[in-house]
């Protein structure tokens, strides 16, 4: 459908809104056994077996979370799919199944809900996932997705966030701070066009941290690795807040406190480079930046020799009794408290 | 939380996010042993066992779904509640969880969202259904709810629009029409209220009516009746679009026709006295209105002695092959094609 080089718009009202969810539908497969009913009735239908159900859910809204200047549609539809997956594999579950909710305003053609559709396929198609359901309705004003993801595992393999013990170690996949940066990036950009809209911006040395923000991966990769490793986390979460908030989650879930060591943080070279640029510091960066949709864990102690020199995860810190906090570690050895300084939708940052 | 006479407001910037979580979960209790986990974790984590898992999601958004002038907030998370579990019901399932999720303009102070809540918890206490979940963000512009509602069943106990056959018999539970009438009731007060606030409207007459539009009841009862009566229905739908769409997605999904007896339609005395009022036609306003979520199934003839004269239940038509088409019976004895004029949100009605 991205071929399509017909300039003429579609209008939604035109279609209806049975005629959009047929027109929408049509691009999508079942794939999974536990798929019994997808769209088309008055509910779907699963089942799971003697799995477990495992189901987040997530609001989108234009204006709050995206910004269609910047953001392609078919970007926006993926990330969609990626920031609700993400909750499931950081329950150690395998993402199964989605629905996915829009409302969007008259001045969305048909043809841009396609492109949105079409970044919702194929991260449905990469990630094996089954869309089965929604709702799609006009708004008032912009475009706002809700996604639902459902996703099975065995009881055995869940893990929650509650589970971490002192002097477990503190491990985090890939890298951070990376997405924040790319939306710097591109709303410096944004400014540049309001002021010259014939400028051509050179996103190339930023390809890296641009794509962080504007196409990112749930780490379903790093699921399976733990998987084929025999490493099961003691507790678990997805970096969508920033590293400083979601640490603070397992601390207070699991009833421990936690040495993070910032010369451990790890950091791609483009993040570091465009940190310097910008005027920031790359440590509050990791710590507050959020949106990098990696995940972070705890391990036994008995598990470091099989996670030892891995490049995709590294040893961060420890944690500790309680009594002790939430503490960052500086370069200079000294103890700083975490605060969560994650990202507040209700504060207008 | 709604004895609260303290009129000081408390703004949810102050709150923040997870305090407006924290403060918001603490009036729901889990009840279903299939919630293992519900609010508190990357997702929340359900045991079906070797049921079925049944699924629906619906988006309400302030200006096309509901209007807060004569929509109170907890009759809103009431309505929001039913508007989801009627669909799982509508397969002949238990309601058994939702999520609700919610964006809300800075115009909304912490009490207001109280009151949605209340409505809510109303409505998971009334019909026994479990909270594990949600997203609360901000919007730049009014009110909306995204709740998902899964249930359970038995494999052979689901419904699907897909199972009537030629001769089904056409059932439909309580009566019709009534939420669009409360409707134009409301609407018609509000145009009053415009032009001398200090009017006092007298809704008693319309109350029936009135309390359908703003406090729908899903047919719990009705599926919990069918069951003790031994009778499961070929194919089963939720009347939210109105009588003539949802007859026309069970012939589609059936391939089947329909003969639907104009003087079955059942309608209370209120609808058939507000109907002469507004010069609108009753049959048209029950084919047409939507939002009564009364249940709409179809049974093989030889289930009719069960339900006979039950005053919960009216037959109302039979199927028929799909040749013939989905028509009207009308009381001067014509046919007339059914059309699908349910409504549309892509058009501003």
């Amino acid at each position: 459908m991205l071929e399509d080089k017909n300039n003429e718009k579609t209008s939604l009202e035109k279609l209806g809104e049975f005629g959009l969810i047929d027109h929408l539908t049509k691009y999508f497969t079942i794939n999974h056994k536990s798929t019994i009913k997808g769209v088309g009735d008055d509910a779907a239908v699963l089942d799971f077996k003697n799995k477990k159900t495992v189901l987040s859910t997530d609001l989108l809204i234009e204006g709050i979370h995206f910004d269609l200047s910047y953001m392609p549609l078919k970007h926006l539809g993926y990330k969609a799919v990626m920031v609700n997956i993400s909750d499931v594999y950081a329950m150690n579950a395998k993402a199964t199944q989605i629905t996915v909710s829009i409302a969007v305003s008259n001045r969305f053609p048909l043809e841009a809900i396609e492109e949105l559709y079409a970044g919702i396929a194929l991260a449905c198609k990469t990630y094996n996932v089954d869309m089965i359901g929604g709702d799609t309705t006009s708004s008032n004003k912009g475009m706002l997705i809700s996604v639902t993801a459902l996703g099975e595992a065995e009881e055995k393999d869940i893990t929650y966030r509650s589970g971490a013990k002192p002097n477990d170690l503190l491990v985090v996949t890939g890298d951070l701070g990376g997405a924040y940066m790319g939306l710097q990036v591109l709303e410096r950009e944004k400014e540049v066009f309001k002021v010259n809209p014939n400028n051509q911006p050179d996103l190339e040395p930023y390809s890296y941290i641009v794509e962080r923000q504007l196409k990112p991966e749930a780490r379903k990769d790093m699921v399976e690795l733990l998987r084929k490793l025999d490493v099961k986390p003691t507790s678990m979460i997805d970096i969508s807040d920033g590293l400083s908030s979601e640490i603070l989650h397992l601390c207070k879930n699991s009833k421990v406190g936690c040495h993070l060591y910032e010369n451990k943080i790890p950091l791609d070279p483009t993040v570091i480079n465009s940190c310097e640029e910008f005027k920031m510091d790359s440590t509050t960066v990791a710590l507050s930046g959020g949106e990098d949709y990696e995940l972070l864990f705890t391990i036994d102690q008995a598990d470091f020799p099989k996670i030892k020199g891995n490049p995709n995860l590294t040893v961060i810190g420890h944690m500790t009794d309680a009594e002790g906090g939430a503490n960052l570690v500086t370069r200079a050895d000294t103890l700083i408290p975490l605060t969560a300084q994650g990202w507040n939708s209700f504060q207008g940052s």
